[in-house]
C-alpha cells in the first residue's frame, strides 16, 4: 500500500504544490473537515490516513464516523496540521476515499436490496489495476463477499475453458481431477442442459451465466441439495431482488468495482 | 507502465492460473476476439497489448478498430497464441481496457453534447490513484482536454487557498507574484463579487464555483475580454449544454475520471 | 372448445411438422417444462393440456402450481411422451395459455390495486372473437368478475341507445318495461344530469362512462341508495385505485380481454 | 372465415340483443360513424363490412380511409341501415377491428423503427388460436413480412429440437437432407459456437436467438456472404433499431401478435 | 395599476424596512442587476419600472432586453439609484416580474408546441383576482390570444346556460338573438351531438369541451365551413400539438393565468 | 377584502353579464355544487362565501368540508339563489378559491413530506401582489407558517445587505444594533466561513442559502445551541425530507406562494 500511497502522491505533487507555495503564508496552520456530501457508506478510511502521514506525520487524521455504516450527508474526517500539507495530501486522499466508499455504497444497495432473501452478494475479478485489494475490502465494508481474490485461490471455469476442453462435463471432469486440496471448483453454464452435465460431473458450486427468472428458478429445483449456484451477468439494482428471490445461493456483480460511481467528498478548511 | 502491469498481473495471477492448468490441455493454442458489448469509444489499447506481451510475447494482438472513435457494439481486438497465456493476460487486460475506453466513452459524451458551442470539455485531478496518465490519454481519446496533470504544472487558487489568504484579492495578488514563467495562473470563485475582486487582480483564468446559469452568463458578461471561463460543479449530461451556452470557454468535469462506468467488452475464444 | 382446439391444431401444423420429421428420430420420448418466464397468474391449463390430448393421448401432461394464484417465475407444467407429439402440440398449446394466462396477470393486478376498497373489477364484452368465454373464465381466475355475457343476458342501454330513443329518460323507461324477468337493467350516461334521469326512472344500476374522479364522488353521492355504480373508460392501473376510493361498485376494464400482453411461457426439453 | 364471424356473433348475440328490442323503435333506421380514437393503422376492414353484412346485408358499409397507412384520429368507417342491424353487429365487427389494426399498428412502429436499415420485420406463430390468417394480414398491412404460417410450409430447427438431436451439427444435417424441395431451412443457434456448426452444415438461414449487440454484430461478420441472419428474442420498440443496425437480415417479434394492444375504435350513431 | 403597485408595496413595507434602516448607510448608493435564472419570456418590465418609480424616482431602471423573446438565463435589468430603495422596491418589483414572466413563458412553450398547425393559443378567465389586464398583457407577450375580457364583451353559452336553458339548441337560439350588435356567440359543447344542434341553430363559433382526439377530429369535419371551432379542457403541453392537428382553430388553457410557475429572478447589487 | 373582491368582480363583470342576459330565463333559480376535481386541501372559502354574497347577498353559500383538511376529489360547497347570480359570481369566486386552494395543497404535500422530522415548513414573501395576506392564511390551512409579514415586521439580513455593510459580520452587529425590540433578526450566509461569522456575531437565526446536503449537516453542527437554522433556495418536494433530516429548523419554500398550482374547482347547476 505504501508503493501505491506514494505513487498517487507522485503523480499529483509531482516536483510540488505551486499554488501552495504562492498562496499560503508559510508556517500556516488550520484545521479541515471532509465533508461526505452524498449518502453512503465509508471505505477507506487507513488509506486516507495514510497519505496525509505520508506526506506530514504531524497531520492530525480523526474519523468523525465508522466506516461500513450507511450515512446521510455530514462531516466525515477532521484534519488538523500545516496547511500546506493538508493541501498537499487532500485530493489524493480523498480520490483513495472516493473510489473506495463509492465501491462500499454500490454494494451496500445490492446488500440491502437482498435483505432477507438469503442470497450473498459477491465481487470479482473485474476490479481497477492496482487496487485489487483495496476494492474487495471495500466490497466487505459495504456488506458483500469476496468471489476469489484471482485466478490462484480458486478454480471457476469458464466459457472458454470449455470451449477449450471441448465441453462442459470434459471440462469439469479435469477440473475435479486437477483442483489442489482445498481449492473450491466452479463452473459457469450458460444453459440448463451444461448445468445438468456440470452437476453429473460432481461439481459442488455453478455459476449460471445470464439466465432469465424462470430459468434460474428452474436451475434451482434442478440443482436441489446438489451444488450451490451463483447468478451473474446484466444484474442490476432493479432485478437484483427478483434473482436473489429465485433462491441462488450467491449474485457476483462486476459493477461493484468496474463501475461504482465515486462518493463526493470534499474537503473544507475552517474560518478563522 | 510497466510497473502498473507487473502490479495488476500479479494481483490476478499470483502463483498461477488453477483453472487453466487443470482444465487447457497443455500446448493448446487458440484464436480469440475482443468483443464490445456496449456502444462506445475504446482508448487504452497500448496498455492492452502490453499486457498480453507481458505474458507472452508471442500471442499476437490486432486492434480490429482504432481507438478515439464512437462506435457501436461490435468485434475489437483479435489475439491468437497459446491458450493458456491468452486466458492469463484476459481479465487485466480487459479491466485496463474497460476502464480506459469508459472514460473515453464518457467523455465523448459530454463533447458530443456541447459540439458547435466554442466550450471545450476538461478532466480534473479527481483521476484513479495510479492511472492519471492512463486516464488523462483516455480523455484525449474521447475528445476532451488536459486541465493540468497535478499540483506541480500549474497554479489553481482554490477555495481553501482563498480562505488561508483571507481573501480573493490578496489569494490572487500572491499567486500572481509567486508564479513560475510561463505557469498559468486561475483563481476559483464561489460568487460575482469574487469574480469582480479576480479580475480586478489581473487574473487571467477563473473558474466559476457551481454556478447557476444566470450567474455564469452575467460572469461572462463581467469578463468579457478580460479573463478566460471555466465552469465547474455539478455538471451532468443533461446540464452541460446549457453551460456552454452561457458562452463560458472551459467546462471541467470530474465524473469523467472519477465515475465512469466501465465500458463493456469479453473475450471470446473461436470455436474450433 | 374441441372445435378451437382443432382449428388452431390445423393453422399451425397443416399437413405435417417437417422440421420434426427431418430432425427428430423416430420413436424418440422426451421429458419437457413449461417454464413461466414472467411474474402472473395462470389461467388456461385444461386447454393447454386438451391441445397435448388431441394430438396424442398418450402425452402426459402435469400442472406444477395451481391456476388462479400470483407467482414469480419458475416451472409450470411437466409433460412427457412422443418427442413429436409434443414438438407438434406445443406452439398450440402455450399461444392459448399465454393468452389467457395474460388475461389473468392484468385482471390479478387490477385487482390488487383496488384491495379494501369494496370496488369489484369487471370485464366487457371487447373480447378476442372466438375466445369469449376462456377469457372470462381468464378474468375469474385472476379475480374479476365477468360483467355478462353478451347482448343476450342483459340490458346495457348506451350512449346510442339513448341517441336512437331520444334521451336517458325515455331509453330507461323502455328498457325497464321491456327487460324480461330476472335481467338486470343498467344505463350507460354521460354527465350527473343523465344521472339524475336515470335514477329517476328506477334503474337499479348505472354506468358512468368516462367520468372524472369529483363527477364519480358526487354520483356516489347522488345516488346513495338508490342504484348500483360502474365507472369505466380509460382506466388505467394508475388511475384505478383512485376510482374505487370513490366509491363505485363496479369498475369495468376492457384492456383484460382487448390488450393484456401474453405470459411469457417457453418449452423446453429436458437434456438426457 | 365465414365460420369465424359466425361463432364470433354468436357469443355475443346468443339468443337476441335484449337492450336493443327494448329500447330501439322498430323499423328505426340510423347512419354511423366508427371512430379511431388513437393514432395507428386500419386492418381488417373486410371482416368488419363482412360482420355487418352477416347480421344484415342491408346494412351499407364505406371505408373513410384506406388500410395499411399511419393516420392520426378520426372517422374511419361509415354505416348506414337499420339501427337493430347497426348495434347488433357493433361489438363484433368492432373486436376483430381492433384486434387486428392493433397488430397492424405495432408492426407498423417497428418497421419505422428500422427505416433505412435493410432489416425485415417479421412475425411468428405466436399467433391468437384462430386468427392466425387474419393476424398475418394484419402483419402485412403494417408493412411486416410472415415469418411461415406454420409447421408446415418451412423447417425451422430450434432448441428442443437441437438437443432431441444431440447437437447443432447433426440437427441441421438432417434438416437439410431431409428437407423437402424448395423448402426453406433454418437453424436456430444459441451462442456463436452453434452458428459456427450451422454455417459449416451448410444452411442457408440461421435464427440468433437472444443475442447481445456485440454478439450479433461479430455473427453478421462471421456469416459474412454464407448465410441469411435472423435476430430474436426480447426485442422491443427501444432496442430494435440498435439490432437491425447490426446488419442482420430479418428481425421476428412474437409481440406483433401477442401482446399488440387493440385499436381504440368506437361507433357512434349520428343525431337526427 | 398605480393602485395594484401602491397597494402591493403596502403590503410588503408597512411601517418601514426594518433591515435596511438597521444595515443599510444612510446615503449609500447601489447599481444592481435583475438576472433571470431560467430560460423564459419577460413580461410585465413596465410595471416593474413602475414600482421602483414609485418608491424613488430617483432610482434609474434599464431593461437590458426586450419582452416577448425567448431567451436563455442572463441579465435582465439594470438598476442604478439609492440602496435604500432599491431594496424596498426589489420583492415587490420581482413578484410582479416573476408571475407575468412566468405567464408569458408558459404561454410560449404552448405556442411553440402549435407552430405551423394554424391553430390559435388563447387564455380564459381563470385569471388571478386584480391582475386580469397584466395577466393577458403577458399571454400576448407570450405570443398567445385573449379568448375575452370578461363577462361583458362576449357571449359564451357554458354547461350551466344550457342545463339553464333547457338545451344546446335553445340556448343557442336564445343567445343569437339577445346578443348586441358585434358580439361574438360562443357555444360550449359536450358531444357531436350538441355540436350539430349548436351548428344547426346558426352559431359562429363552438367550444368543444373536453373531446378526445376522435371526437375532435370528426368534430372538425362536421363544422368545416360552419364555424370556427376551440378546444378546451385538460389540454396540456404533452398533448396540445395533437389537438392542433385535429384542425381546430383555437385552443384556450387556463392553466396559462392560474398554474404558470414564476419565472425565476433575482437582484444582485453589484460590489463596489 | 373588499376592495379586493369588488376589484376582481369589476374585471370580470365589467357594465354586465351578456351570455345570462340572454340565455338566462328572467327570475330563474338554481342550486349549485362547486366540485373539487382534483386531490388537495380547500382554502379561502370565506372569499368565495363574501364574492357570491357581494353579488347578491340572497345567494346562500354552504361549504360542505371543513378547509385545511386534505380531502380527495368531490362536493366542496353547495349554492343556492338565483341563477344570474350564481353565474355571475361563479368565475370570481373560483379564481379565489382555486388560488388558494392550490396554496394550501402545495404546502400539505411539503408539510407531510417532513413529517416527524421536526422541521417547521415557511412561506415568503415571494406573493401574488395584493394577495399576500390571504396566500398566508392559506400556508397555514396547508398547515405551514408565516415566515413574516413583510419588511417591516422583522429583519432578515440578505446577500445584498451583507454586500452593502461590508461583510456578515459587520451587517450582523448592525442589525442586531438596530433593531427595535421583540424584533427577530435572522442574517442569511452563504458558506461556512459566513455561518461562522454570524454565530460569532450573537445572531439568533440564520438562514442558509442553497446549501447542499453534506453543508447543511455540518452548519447544524456548527450551530448547535447557538442558533436557529432555516434552510432555503431550490428545495423540492423530492428534495426537503433529505433537507429536514439535516436538522434544520425551518424550510422556507418560495413555490407555496410563487408557483403552487391552482386547485381544479367547477361549479355544476343542478339538473331540475
Amino acid at each position: 500500500m505504501d508503493e501505491l500511497i506514494d505513487g498517487a502522491l507522485a503523480e499529483d505533487l509531482g516536483h510540488g504544490d505551486l499554488t501552495t507555495q504562492a498562496v499560503v503564508p508559510e508556517g500556516a496552520r488550520a484545521r479541515g473537515t471532509i465533508l461526505q456530501k452524498g449518502p453512503g457508506v465509508l471505505a477507506g478510511l487507513d488509506v486516507a490516513r495514510a497519505v496525509f502521514e505520508r506526506v506530514d506525520p504531524d497531520v492530525s487524521f480523526s474519523a468523525l464516523v465508522p466506516e461500513g455504516e450507511w450515512r446521510q450527508p455530514g462531516p466525515a474526517v477532521g484534519v488538523e496540521g500545516a496547511t500546506a500539507s493538508i493541501l498537499a495530501a487532500e485530493r489524493t486522499a480523498i480520490n483513495f476515499l472516493g473510489l473506495l466508499s463509492g465501491v462500499a455504497t454500490l454494494t451496500a444497495r445490492y446488500v440491502a436490496a437482498v435483505e432477507g432473501t438469503g442470497a450473498t452478494i459477491l465481487d470479482t475479478r473485474k476490479t481497477v489495476p492496482g487496487l485489487r485489494a483495496l476494492q474487495k475490502a471495500a466490497v466487505a465494508a459495504g456488506g458483500g463477499s469476496s468471489h476469489r481474490a484471482g485466478l490462484h485461490d480458486a478454480i471457476l471455469v469458464k466459457e472458454n475453458h470449455v470451449r477449450s476442453a471441448g465441453g462442459v462435463a470434459e471440462a469439469a471432469s479435469r477440473a475435479l481431477a486437477g483442483a489442489p486440496d482445498g481449492v473450491t471448483v466452479e463452473v459457469e453454464v450458460e444453459s440448463l442442459d451444461e448445468l445438468a452435465a456440470a452437476l453429473d460431473a460432481g461439481v459442488g458450486r455453478v455459476l449460471l451465466d445470464n439466465m432469465g427468472l424462470g430459468h434460474l428458478r428452474m436451475a434451482v429445483e434442478l440443482a436441489r441439495g446438489r451444488a450451490q449456484l451463483e447468478a451473474s451477468g446484466g444484474i442490476t439494482l432493479e432485478t437484483v431482488r427478483d434473482v436473489a428471490e429465485t433462491g441462488v445461493d450467491f449474485i457476483s456483480v462486476g459493477a461493484l468495482t468496474h463501475s461504482a460511481p465515486a462518493l463526493d467528498l470534499s474537503l473544507l478548511l475552517h474560518p478563522g
